[in-house]
């Protein structure tokens, strides 16, 4: 989708930009910091919580911006994407305060929750076979039928949208020493990147053990073809982008990874001490930041807690297998 | 407990003395709007989440401004108090940040989720029957031996502290033209009576139909001698206090009732729109606003969202009978 080079990577002016076209719609999270985490992490953490950005994830930035730029390049028409996950319901919700309908390609098998989700946003949902060749085949129909893509992380208006989050993180708490956050195709960790560049912030990454292909694709010096993820976190199970590779190889510090189980621990931790249910893929950074206090020790640490879509029934059985499995 | 007069009762100067007086220690907490939240209730609702507190309630507001009203007057010596609830942990966490110990009354049959919470913030507990009676014998004992009470709500350090937190609402949101806080004990509705009262912002108060003694007091003209309290608002059993009622009569505009289903509504509602597990206290504005709009439809409310402290496993109980029943 959105077939530029991969030269096409955006730069600190533009999530600036971006920050100034998606101010009216989007959500000036808050940034909490909890001494209880803090003296579970053993460092002074400041979350900056997208999962109370509108459709529950940070998602939203970017789907915002590159609804907003076809806006100001005079592009009128629907959009298509495909997302199981967040994504879908961010784009949704953004083309529809637009004016536009967004068209979701969704494997058959997706939760009920996130159909749910995209539907109440005015999106509508295209089914397909739980295959990445089902999906590109119906993704491809749609762009047939003259709908824009809108990739959901390998695109330069959603990296800098994304980059937006760890932009306003900077501006609300000086002196960051580090920030973290999860990766999974990659738009939320090239944006931070980007944007934080210019302060001398070390910027680090957090993979399930069983979605690392990032740090495989970083140890082969090159994308992996394919993997099979086996992990509860099931935002970060896509397989990273070639923009996002490429500011990740070149501007990130490094790729961490946390077991599912550690995760489930980090999902407790936050409901106890910051009284947020949030997403396991969100987990991964308070998980990572735990367990290395070599890194993280006594430093002033980012964290973007990237989304909070879990049903609170979910919650409850994976915390609850995590307390026994401990 | 505070034996003064029934005349002391803070004034906005007050409020103001004790937002700068606390303002290092208290969370400046998020005002979120939420478009779903605004089509279901039919107005433009601010939702200050004072879920997202430290110790996850308003009450570490007026706790940490009583207890830094006895370190200005040079007041040395731990406090007591009872609370089986929010109180005691807020008082607990405050006296320990000041290098006190809060000793804290709690019924026996008290929720283990908040014994743990007083002793994990510091606070000894003092177990006694669940009578009055006895809590009462049981806090006299410990003043006898020094200590220095801070009642839960009848107290004007712990009015103006509750204040706060109305004051940051109006301070981030202009133009209000109603404010909806519950009624436990009356600390949270009478500090924000007077601190919105020179906006010209209309106060309403919400109780459970089960625990209506606020209501019954105004329609009788003095506050009822006891009462039974039926409901799962646990945080809104309390009776209300001298101080406290004579604020709500002065200045609140109406007090309205909603049933424990429609508390169970309201706060499935904040979970799906918000991304918030809120405790059933704090639910109760949303269930008012959403039963009244002949009083709230089309305009911009401040809703105090006071807590937070429920088990995810009770808030999937409680809500789960609710749609049931619903």
């Amino acid at each position: 989708m959105n077939q530029k080079s991969v030269e096409d990577i955006p730069d600190i002016a533009d999530i600036h930009l971006a920050q100034a076209r998606i101010r009216a719609r989007v959500r000036m999270t808050p940034v909490i910091n909890d001494s209880g985490l803090d003296h579970a992490l053993g460092c002074r953490m400041y979350c900056k919580c997208e999962n109370l950005q509108r459709t529950g994830a940070f998602k939203f930035r970017g789907a915002s911006n590159a609804i907003a730029r076809l806006r100001e390049d005079g592009t009128a028409g629907d959009v298509a994407t495909h997302s199981s996950g967040n994504h879908g319901a961010a784009l949704a919700l953004a083309a529809r305060l637009d004016g536009r309908t967004a068209h979701v390609v969704m494997p058959e098998n997706s939760s009920r929750m996130k159909i749910e989700a995209v539907r109440e946003y005015g999106g509508r949902i295209h089914f397909c076979a739980p295959t990445n060749d089902a999906r590109a085949a119906e993704l491809e129909k749609l762009v047939a039928a003259g709908m824009i893509p809108i990739h959901p992380y390998d695109n330069a208006d959603i990296i800098a949208g994304q980059g937006t989050a760890a932009l306003e993180l900077q501006q609300a708490v000086p002196a960051l020493e580090q920030v973290i956050t999860p990766i999974g195709g990659g738009g939320l960790i090239s944006g931070t990147a980007i944007a934080t560049r210019a302060w001398g912030v070390a910027v680090y990454g957090v993979e399930p053990e069983g979605a690392a292909d990032t740090l495989a694709s970083l140890q082969r010096g090159a994308i992996v073809a394919s993997f099979n993820p086996d992990t509860i976190a099931d935002g970060l199970r896509a397989i990273v982008g070639q923009r996002n590779f490429r500011v990740i190889r070149e501007q990130v510090r490094q790729v961490l990874t946390v077991s599912d189980d550690e995760i489930r621990e980090a999902m407790t931790l936050a409901w106890h001490t910051l009284r947020l249910l949030i997403e396991p893929s969100s987990a991964t950074v308070i998980a990572a930041v735990r367990n290395h206090p070599e890194l993280f020790g006594g430093r002033k640490v980012g964290a973007i807690i990237s989304g909070g879509n879990i049903d609170p029934e979910d919650w409850l059985a994976l915390t609850r297998r995590g307390s026994g499995s401990a």
